[in-house]
């Protein structure tokens, strides 16, 4: 019998898939249609109605192949972001540009940078390509921002072996954030040929005045790439659409290994009509603003510790009886995402529902407190 | 500044991306909807209505990641394939499956195979993974199955250097295969350390007696890997879902490297769909088969030599006018695929398109010669 292990190549050895949390079809199931699901940092405000409108628009072109160049997405994209369309790199979600960085730019004897508590990919990015990985450790529980990524021990760690550092701003699971001066020192201090990944996955749900883009700093920097994606606030997670920003010499060197027609038809579709609808976009925002600090502070009443967040999403501390109140609020069907796969087993992570499904979640809670 | 190839990885270097041919969507704009399409092997008759309405049933949940499993697509394939459901993995269209398959097993000192005039991913492939390509010569001209794979001539290129051998059954771009019989001698000599590809991306096309699925050798070979798609006979290019069906073992180290939501949510349902309208299915391939016959007997009638098809399309000598024509059937509106890439300058692939589109491409051929 083959060992396919053994003849696969060093970095796949060792690899270990994603881990995107429950089963959730088979918990559908099982709770027909009942459950809460708060574990995906979906946006259950929805998608913008021309998004929708623009998926049925596809529908007598389901044959056709989606347009391999993502023309009419990307000149929509220059426009609203005020940079060039050679700019841009369209991903199958921000999760397969993450992984194309790696593959491009990162390899045995060239290392990848990334946080503790940083998104689980850039591990994986880095093990898929047969990169060494230097996990930096976040700040304290304790710091003014508890678990977030500490950018001048990280740019204290990039060394000459250092390819690529993956960054998150705000960050998954953590929901924190850095500020604008901090990533400016940190820009200031990485060596031009190192590439800088800032993932601004959450970027739109920010609303802090310290936060900035990291797109900003972009013209001065040809080393700084940042994605974004249309799951989070345009909630369009299940059509795949993420993108990258990048210096044109960099984007014409990622282009090489995307595959043509990596986002799907409708996905282009949906996100340009998405990107259209400023106003749906505002309203989203605010309704998800307005949970999140009603959810916050009823945890906190609660007793429990949320972390700092700028996303759609709460890191919150259980403590010891995390896994007993996850199992409960499974039961009465309220998925959560657990938090020990990021070595955080006394947390949660729990999207910000609408007001609805927030009101659940605090009724399963107090039952299984109870 | 940063020379971005210079840092890349020695792969990513020499690659160019895959052409995926003309710019489509700038031709429509010109030509205002009368365009011809013939030039991506695209299925005309569309995908079942079963599958568009399943499409319609997603547009609430748009706003969910895709289940990230796929099992109810996996359990409708494994049901019709007679397979396990751990034998199976989703692509994000197959191109994705052939791209993982070199990233997995193959690299620098381990060689992929592949045939002359075979699908341009391969290569892109194995450069991708940094992996020595070995192209074998094909069919001469003259033989029974012109530029068709030569199986022996490829086997007796396998060597203890080569990780991996990709084959199409029927290949594109030439519309060629080859018999079961010789498919079975072929897998006989190859060392079971050597992982075997075939891509049947047309295989529901393939209506000659003397061609079978290599499915039916896969419990004697786990080194046999097949990969299949809904771009072609189920008409859903549009959506991107592709298979590979192989041994559980080697499956499970693939899943290693796909991401979580590498399909989405919309060509999962649509696939689904689509695969339980066996009649459509069947009618779809009747009216290929029929067109097939139809434009072959008529580009004969014009003195052109057309290669044996089991496909969707044709591959078609033109000769030394080869490029004149491809122009003045572009200025006409009607797009086939030039060949020159594929080191065939005197040949045009030409999609089999309705009744309709043909009679177009015929009248626009005969414009062109007059």
């Amino acid at each position: 019998m083959i060992d396919f292990e053994a003849i696969a190549n060093p970095g796949i050895r060792g690899l270990r898939a994603y881990d995107p949390g429950h089963d959730l079809v088979a918990l559908r199931r099982a709770h027909e249609g009942v459950l809460v699901e708060l574990g995906s940092n979906e946006n259950p405000h929805g998608p913008s109605p021309a998004a929708t409108q623009a998926v049925l628009e596809t529908l007598s072109q389901l044959y056709r192949y989606p347009d391999p160049l993502g023309g009419d997405l990307k000149r929509a994209l220059a426009a609203r972001l005020g940079v060039g369309i050679s700019q841009l790199m369209l991903g199958n979600g921000s999760h397969e540009l993450l992984m194309q960085f790696a593959q491009v730019f990162a390899g045995p004897g060239r290392e990848v940078v990334a946080s503790q508590f940083g998104f689980a990919v850039y591990a994986l990015a880095a093990q898929a390509a047969g990169a060494p990985l230097r996990v930096v450790p976040a700040f304290a529980r304790g710091a003014a921002m508890p678990r977030g990524h500490d950018l001048d021990a990280i740019a204290g760690a990039i060394s000459p072996q250092t390819a690529l550092v993956y960054l998150a701003n705000p960050n998954n699971p953590t929901g924190t954030w850095f500020g604008a001066d901090a990533f400016a020192a940190f820009m200031a201090r990485v060596p031009e040929s190192v590439i800088v990944v800032v993932d601004e996955a959450y970027a739109e749900f920010a609303d802090a005045p310290d936060h900035a883009s990291a797109l900003v700093l972009q013209p001065r920097y040809p080393n700084l790439l940042v994605t974004r994606t249309f799951s989070k606030a345009h909630a369009l997670a299940g059509l795949r659409v993420g993108y990258a920003v990048a210096h044109p010499d960099c984007i014409a060197v990622l282009e090489r290994v995307r595959e043509s027609f990596n986002v799907n038809m409708v996905g282009l579709s949906a996100a340009q009509a998405a990107l259209g609808d400023e106003a749906h976009l505002r309203w989203s925002l605010a309704r998800n603003a307005e949970q999140r600090e009603m959810l916050a502070a009823a945890l906190r009443e609660r007793g429990y510790f949320a972390h700092p967040s700028l996303t759609n999403f709460l890191l919150v501390e259980f403590g010891p009886e995390t896994q007993r109140i996850e199992a409960g609020l499974i039961a009465r069907g309220v998925v959560l995402r657990p938090m020990a796969g990021y070595g955080l087993p006394e947390c949660l992570r729990i999207t910000v529902g609408d007001a609805s499904e927030n009101r659940r979640l605090l009724a399963a809670l107090d039952e299984v407190l109870a």
